[in-house]
């Protein structure tokens, strides 16, 4: 028969199989980040490419797309190197696997979107939007690997790590966004509206960053920043901000712009990359953690082992001394009684204490983890709005974020509050069309 | 490279093994449903052996005995016949596992119970307490089922089944304190305020039963209840509270008393293996479900095979066209463009359409288990006030009940709202002991 002893190591095994995964999904994590990376500079090229008449543009976006090449073949093969069956059934692992098939299906769209990039058959807004679809697809990965994270500490940091990603992602739309006004020489009321957006979510997010990263990516965090071109970019900004009112935008300083951005980018990068090294540290740490005290209760398994033939010895005793007590009523009874006073004690508290320590972490592991999350619930609620409005409107998602941000900006409100709102709401909403 | 399709089947396999180990869980909660009622009759049976001066009762505890070892040694075979070292991390699995664990320690105590309650040198009440520390290690291993598992449908299911054992217990425990005191002759008020509080706690118990259990399930347990001895258990429950203003209770009512509770509690139990089958059911119906689906999109896969070498010609032939544009720029181009046409739309649609149904339907998993779990809160936590109570007055895991319950008492709240309070009140408490 199995031991409460026995069931306590599976217990402990299961924890850092669990951690195993993590570790590998903080790996793809790693992976996406960068190709996120170079899908951001490609993004920015091609629509430089797009909406400048020249061919300046050619060779420098045949050098990111190859670059980018580079990233997705280390993400595919990552992927390929999983499992052919990803074993273990971990905990939201279906979850995961499907955004990653979504971010597969997703990235297969990107040669024929290069192709019209390069035949100029598409025009610079639709391939930036072509390609943000393809990053959000990405990003979407990281959210749910930090959703399902199941130790609460990586879990932060993978928070952490998706909101950087997301706050790089709009200054990188920003960037993109940016790239078509100087190079047309004027911004539209819309296009100012969308870079205001861009500015406000790139704040949040970085706040959120900040919020749940460690202090060690924090103090590097502080120190790419002192290095960041953000007078330069703020002026950028307000030139832009300003070209609404009439006032022309330089065509020619469309390369000083792309090339702030993409110096601050590139750092915000860096900071990523520190990130995730400490993600690799956090989860090598964790499971580092787990194998020593699995050590310990292993130990503890060898000294009740070798008590056994003794525990055997005492039994056969008992049985002898219980006699027909024993066999008819108590079983091994008596035994039990003698057995428990042979071990002693210590021993038997010292497995009581093991267990109830057990217990006592998994259940606040569970309870730092739901408040980890709560961090997550806002991007949730929005995403699900989205898919209402999309489903009962019959718009696409870009229509129904617009539709979203539009009623909070009328209504001075949340973007979140007024998603929860409609959410709440949903039952009142006429059937889908 | 591994395909989107890839993936979500992997997904899809990974869905599968989860409610593999679902379908697990529930052959478990089976099995310790089945021993929670041996160990409450030999309970019962206990504490009228230790409450009655002659020996009456010796036969019947031994043959409950026996009774129970063996639905224990069916417990013990289940455990015994996982796999060594349970393979996949599934959700929550070290949170089960802790508890089986748990369970395990709390019934190596058995034997030696068993033989001080045939010797005579423990108290009834202190017996009674004894065997129900024992039986709540196995309800928390329910419960624990309950809160990981991963399918709305089998959730609500547990969450009911839980409610219906633990219901049942209550019900045990009104049995054990009934027959001390009709053996005994009378009721203190302690006592009295016990049975009050036992038989509320299983009206609220079997509330939440009924409020989560399938209607086939509700079916049965109507039919259930109109064979139960409700009106003569309403008539003895009188007497019992009527005993602590003096009248005497008549000593010879024991074995009817006994026999009344141990009919319900019996009837009880036919609905826990009637439950027990819908979770075996449901679980089946699942897995076939989630199969069958399966069974279809590996059916996409072969379709996305068999125009493979179709699709490399084409490959080949674009790249003869494309020429150096694609090797330099648009990399396989526009042999992704005329592949994508040769798959034809409707089947690049029947892709997205099953990416994005699979991705719905896990968000719609995750909030239904969401909401079916907050119905399991309650008691957690009550779990943690104890817990918090245990630690900082050092008191044991009844004592502390009992003082929540008496603030609760005292105040005219609901026991839940008291633990909710101190468990936002838990930094301002004072350091432990």
């Amino acid at each position: 028969m199995k031991s409460a002893i026995t069931f306590l190591i599976a217990a402990r095994r299961c924890e850092i199989r669990e951690l195993e995964q993590l570790a590998l999904s903080c790996d793809l994590v790693q992976a996406v980040s960068e190709l996120v990376h170079l899908l951001q500079s490609e993004r920015g090229t091609a629509s430089l490419h797009l909406a400048s008449p020249d061919a300046r543009f050619d060779a420098q976006y045949a050098s990111h797309v190859s670059a980018t090449q580079a990233a997705e073949a280390a993400v595919c093969q990552f992927l390929d190197g999983l499992a052919p069956d990803p074993g273990p059934a971990s905990a939201g692992g279906a979850r995961l696997l499907t955004r990653i098939a979504m971010a597969l299906h997703a990235l297969a769209g990107l040669p024929e979107l290069r192709a019209q990039v390069s035949a100029h058959p598409c025009a610079a807004a639709e391939a930036t939007q072509r390609y943000t679809r393809i990053v959000s697809a990405l990003l979407a990965l990281v959210f749910e690997a930090a959703d399902i994270a199941v130790d609460p500490a990586v879990s932060r940091l993978l928070v952490s790590m998706f909101n950087l990603m997301q706050g790089k992602e709009f200054a990188g739309q920003e960037r993109a966004a940016g790239a078509v006004a100087f190079a047309t020489g004027g911004v539209d009321a819309g296009t100012a509206q969308t870079l205001a957006g861009l500015i406000e979510a790139q704040e949040q997010c970085l706040h959120r960053f900040e919020e749940f990263g460690s202090d060690a990516c924090l103090r590097q965090w502080r120190a790419l920043e002192a290095v960041m071109p953000l007078t330069e970019l703020e002026r950028f900004r307000r030139r832009l901000m300003s070209s609404v009112s009439g006032a022309g935008l330089d065509r020619a300083m469309a390369d000083a712009w792309f090339a702030c951005c993409s110096q601050r980018l590139d750092l915000i990068h860096r900071a990523e990359v520190h990130l995730a090294q400490g993600l690799k540290d956090e989860c090598a740490r964790r499971i580092a953690g787990v194998r020593a005290e699995l050590g310990d209760q292993e130990g503890l398994l060898v000294t009740l082992s070798s008590v056994e033939p003794e525990m055997q010895a005492l039994q056969r005793t008992a049985d002898a001394v219980d006699g027909q007590f024993a066999s008819s009523v108590g079983g091994a009874g008596m035994t039990g009684a003698v057995v428990a006073q042979a071990l002693g004690p210590r021993l038997t508290r010292s497995i009581v204490d093991t267990l109830q320590a057990q217990s006592r972490r998994l259940q606040q592991v569970s309870d730092e983890l739901t408040a980890v999350r709560a961090a997550l619930d806002e991007r949730k609620f929005v995403e699900r709005a989205k898919g209402l409005l999309m489903a009962h409107h019959g718009v696409g998602e870009d229509e129904a974020y617009r539709l979203l941000r539009q009623t909070a900006m009328n209504q001075g409100r949340r973007l979140v509050d007024v998603a929860r709102a409609l959410l709440d709401m949903s039952d009142l909403l006429p059937p889908k069309a």
